[in-house]
């Protein structure tokens, strides 16, 4: 997900510019136009940091020197120093909130992410954890960059972009077979075919129809284990992705992750994220 | 926070064509052009019901009739159907998660809020419960207004309509005093002005220098306790307002919480959101 | 009203892509594409200058050098020059209407409102100059700001940021009281609570009720002064704003101002605007 | 200037939601939600109706029933109800300020447009009033369709519609020769090419090498007069057309209208207009 | 490739304001504003129709009655009228001009994509005919679903969808294996994975290195027959999919296409572009 | 038609976006984020230069290094590089499509209209080559420059800059005469007034009427002399412009040209664009 500078910069200056409203008043008032300072954000508390590059994007369009003292993908320790800023204190201050909210909406993300990555790869698991479309409007592209810097997939990034044929489309279709057999007699060859299912019958009549992946929604760990076992009697076994999803929360993944269980999805990484505390300091005025 | 229509429908569009992408593939792919359906959306937790507004303006302007179950603000019950939606089949599955996401992210918000306002009324208490400006980018408007649904505070909106002097400002100002002064000089009539003070002896500064309201951040309820006897003592209570702030958590409110607290702002509310979990489910398929 | 340097680029590089079109036809056919000069804005008349800061944001944007030689503020004579710019030709050619255009209104603006600050002052009142929400559409920031420049206050800025109870809402709501006290309990503590009233009773009504402001709109300077004198019988005077509007112009604004009148507001300071004269002059062609 | 409805109706709501900001905090705080009233625009003073259509498209867009009781071009009176208004009450109160601003202001720069034309119309002149680009950045439309409305002539729209060759480009280019060579060459053929010119010797060499307008600008009206006997001696006259340009004032214009002078063109028209004023009154609250 | 209607609606709207600037000057002087019309589109020479429902999305948009005579991907013959239009005249011409561009566009690329696609039909063959990422930029939607109405596949729609591993990736990986390996590990599992090659040798590598489609670039049929045989023997034959592209024209497909090529893929079909000649004629006058 | 860069910038930066979606995932999965390259830009086919200054303004507004080797309007040869490109290999290769096809595209339709150009040149005939508005939906701009760069003539760029009076406009307004009539008594002096007709005497009404241009659309070569002597003979020849126009193709147009005719227009120079086929080859990788 490389999104070229100025594509991202008009993203993040967007943002800013919901906050700002009309102009910052308080800033205005209490800071001469012309005060320079430096400033750091600075972590309370562990975890990944992730939004480091968009901070500093934004930042930057803003006139703003940047000096990053950690990458995305880094743990980070309670008052370690994120990045240092200088530059005119107004532009500062008036940029703060916005930043903060960036990178602590995704370093929420990212921590939460990456304790569940280390959860499976300690229990000798290659199950990948990946999000949904739950991301909160407008943030998807942030909300799926925070989950990829914490070591997950980042799933269907919307409507275009995979076929997944679920509940509601198998109900208007008729039955998994005739919507899997539509989307790959109609369907472009460049788009993988996924489809969501309730029980194991219809799992394995998506697996015969043709889909490149099985979404085993809402099974509890036993059913998804049946699953897998009929699959392979099938002979479909390492042909076809197997992913559970549904009910899958931080707490209980690992009984759902088995090695034959190619990816656990669950919605809250995005949907119920807890913010990284974070703030920023000024730390000198003035030129010297 | 009344938004005419169709300037809430601009932003509710914006927020699903981000979804949509380049279309809706599967829906193109297993549902027929001409297929009308009904659909429900349900909720599959207890919470206080909020977005129901916003979603009834997105269905509508896509062409869908929409009967709504419950209103913004009620609260509603596990598997209780909180609208009816009928139209379109795949213009109802192509803006089905778009709308989940709007109302559970809002529902979550506006259920936490209302949580701690009737923890604080049960306990008599008029202290506010608001929110800050930790919203998600973008969403300023979706969160305060679940804030608001909730029964709590928005605060301020953005960065024009209060004056709120913050640590950074009064570093860079010199002092409180000053930073003060300068803000009712120049700024205003319209605004009010809030100061955000570390200590007792800041507070009191501020409100002798005529702040309207005083914000005690991160102080131990002890010491929100001793800097409303100092105020009291120097003849200000009751002609500011005071609010307590940071380090505050729908679990410890009551403790910062007091009669001579008007307001107590949590961040949580708003950055640390968790989602109600909400399904649309198609009810029927076809004309009959 | 700091908006930082990006986003007001933005607006003002929308302001230019209106007035250019597909392209400035006449630059491209009688100037060629490398020439380079420096050009002057001069002024034709006295007046205050405003916008300097805009016109040197969207220049400079534009990849043109810019030596300001007056700032914001400052009162200018006819014939001076207010800024130097040089750089490509056809860019300056293509921007100088658009930049005239804004200087010239922000100008027209700061100037008349610090003629009645000024006349104010003479007067020895300290009652404040402000300007009203009759600012032409989409020039909000611009208007408000030149104000500002001027000396004046900005008065609210939108709908969001000041609570203002008007004729139509008073009759809706049924009554001063009525509307004032649903305010006062649902609005925001945020926010000040300002009520129009169109005589000395309901100005007593809406101070009683606990409004911040009280706009006395349509008073005749006699009612305007039996007003207050009613208001500082009930022991409010100096607790409540009072601000004079309606038929106050910048010929009779003496008559409202008092001692008393903490603000006279005034429409036509943003919807009568008379444009300073202003030309951009090229001064010099070529790179010696 | 037809402008598809649509259209119109996005540039307006752009113009109403800087407006809102994020919401009507007064409405929502006073007027119930499912208030209904009916409503009038009323003139305050005598002038010339427009921006009638604009107020209309943008009420009906909000979902308000409109009935318009003037058109735009017709002379109204002092207390006269231009349209009335009639839904939800909040919708009418939040559009209430952008209407009335858009009206205003339309209707001031065609009532002051229609005295001039109908001063020279008096004086059997057939000479053409236009206005210039001198409009309020963002406005472009709406200034010059009210100049339209008054009677007067939009003149060039923005850059990409006539060649108009004005002192900056003369002196890059050369001469006034060099610069109309160039333009006649490589100009579309669908453009006409005006030339503004300082002196009669310009007006001339503009004329002879086929210009199809000439700018006199900053003429007294004796070097006017003057100038269009050379060109008449030259032939030229009825060939070109003869435009009076730059110190023309609402005052002053029929010392430079004549029969020869086709077109008069005043700045003042758009950048110094005097807003007619109009008010909105909720004139029935209720169903009834 | 389903777009909710008023998404779609919005691009539309957007191709007209470019089209009718700052308004239709013609049809303002020529045509009363409350002149009704009926008209219609009627091909002047035979293809196959595509843009039949973005040109309805349009016109009932701006609050004309359509009448569509024909579907999308329907076959039309000379004179054939495609949609009959009712309703005010102005707005009919204005937006002429647009809808015939889309429509003839869209047309133009269905034509010369269902040619293709029935040629390889008669030829007993299944390939796919696919167009590339050469899309006329700004009408990516347009383009992609003038093929797939043609009967050809979107192949990837943007950035976003597909691994797709071309030539200079594969230079600054350092090898196919070195990229697909890659891509494999840290990509998502939602999206397929393919790889441009330049020779036989590649294309082994590459589906050894587990691609799931690998494109033959620039290959001659000898090539393309000489590769086939080699995955064949390697035995991926049916596990991989193989895409001839590059060099490919109307006139040679067939030489490509074979039984074991399941796709080839043109950029002509949307960067060299015929566009079906259509024209819209007013049939009737007034409302009778 | 000169485009300041910053909004030619927006412009190329919005056609980027569709093309990247939510982010380039091959680059970001294949290419190191530090890694700098360079490449170039390479013809395959020999053709007219266009487009070399958008894509270079869209490079260096994404951070790269630009060298051009040839400018818009310069003959280039197969296999001749049109520019340098340096910077990180990421950017480069995310925005090489969009690139590439704003480039060919331009270039396709400068070498068409150069060759039709040429040929009348070689004719001796000063007959204007001229596009219509069948220009790609929302790339106005791009196909009336590449237009001009190849040295033909833009024709009216849109809806507002020429009055053009068609056939559905004189079926409305009742005749040729009716039609011209209203158009020069109302609409503005800067305006020219074109008329297409379909007959001799409609061609000479519309002389008659006082056109500036008249349009013989869809005449054979014969029917254009004779009308050209009818103007003649009513003594119109050199005071009225002629356009030939309709069924003319790069084919034809020599029977259409005449010394009489001052323009021919086509709608396959933007409608039926054969794009060059060029290509980006990184040439180096790394730092040294």
């Amino acid at each position: 997900m490389f999104l070229p500078r100025k594509i991202l910069e008009k993203k993040l200056l967007d943002m800013l510019a919901e906050d700002v409203g009309q102009g910052d008043i308080t800033t205005a008032l209490t800071i001469p136009a012309e005060s320079i300072s430096e400033a750091q954000i600075v972590a309370k508390e562990a975890g990944v940091a992730a939004g480091i590059e968009e901070a500093r994007v934004l930042l930057e369009s803003l006139g703003l020197k940047v000096e990053t003292l950690t990458s995305d993908g880094e743990k980070i320790k309670p008052k370690q120093a994120l990045m240092k800023i200088r530059g005119n204190t107004r532009t500062i201050l008036s940029a703060e909130r916005t930043i903060l909210n960036i990178v602590s909406r995704m370093s929420g993300i990212a921590t939460t992410t990456r304790e569940l990555v280390e959860k499976l790869q300690k229990a000798k698991l290659t199950t990948r954890v990946a999000c949904t479309r739950k991301t909160a409007p407008g943030l998807l592209y942030f909300d799926k960059k925070a989950v990829l810097i914490g070591g997950g997939d980042t799933h269907r990034l919307h409507l275009d972009d995979m076929v997944l044929i679920k509940d509601n489309h198998i109900l208007v279709a008729g039955s998994v077979e005739a919507a899997v057999r539509r989307a790959k007699e109609m369907g472009s060859f460049s788009k993988k075919i996924e489809v969501e299912v309730s029980n194991a019958k219809d799992a394995l009549a998506a697996v015969r129809a043709g889909a490149d992946i099985v979404m085993l929604d809402n099974f509890s760990p036993k059913q998804v284990e049946k699953t897998v076992g009929l699959v392979k009697k099938a002979g479909f076994l390492g042909k076809v992705l197997i992913e559970a999803s549904g009910g899958i929360t931080a707490r209980n993944t690992l009984e759902f992750a088995s090695k034959h269980v190619d990816v656990v999805s669950l919605g809250e990484l995005t949907d119920s994220v807890k913010a990284l505390d974070l703030s920023l300091e000024i730390t000198k005025v003035g030129n010297t």
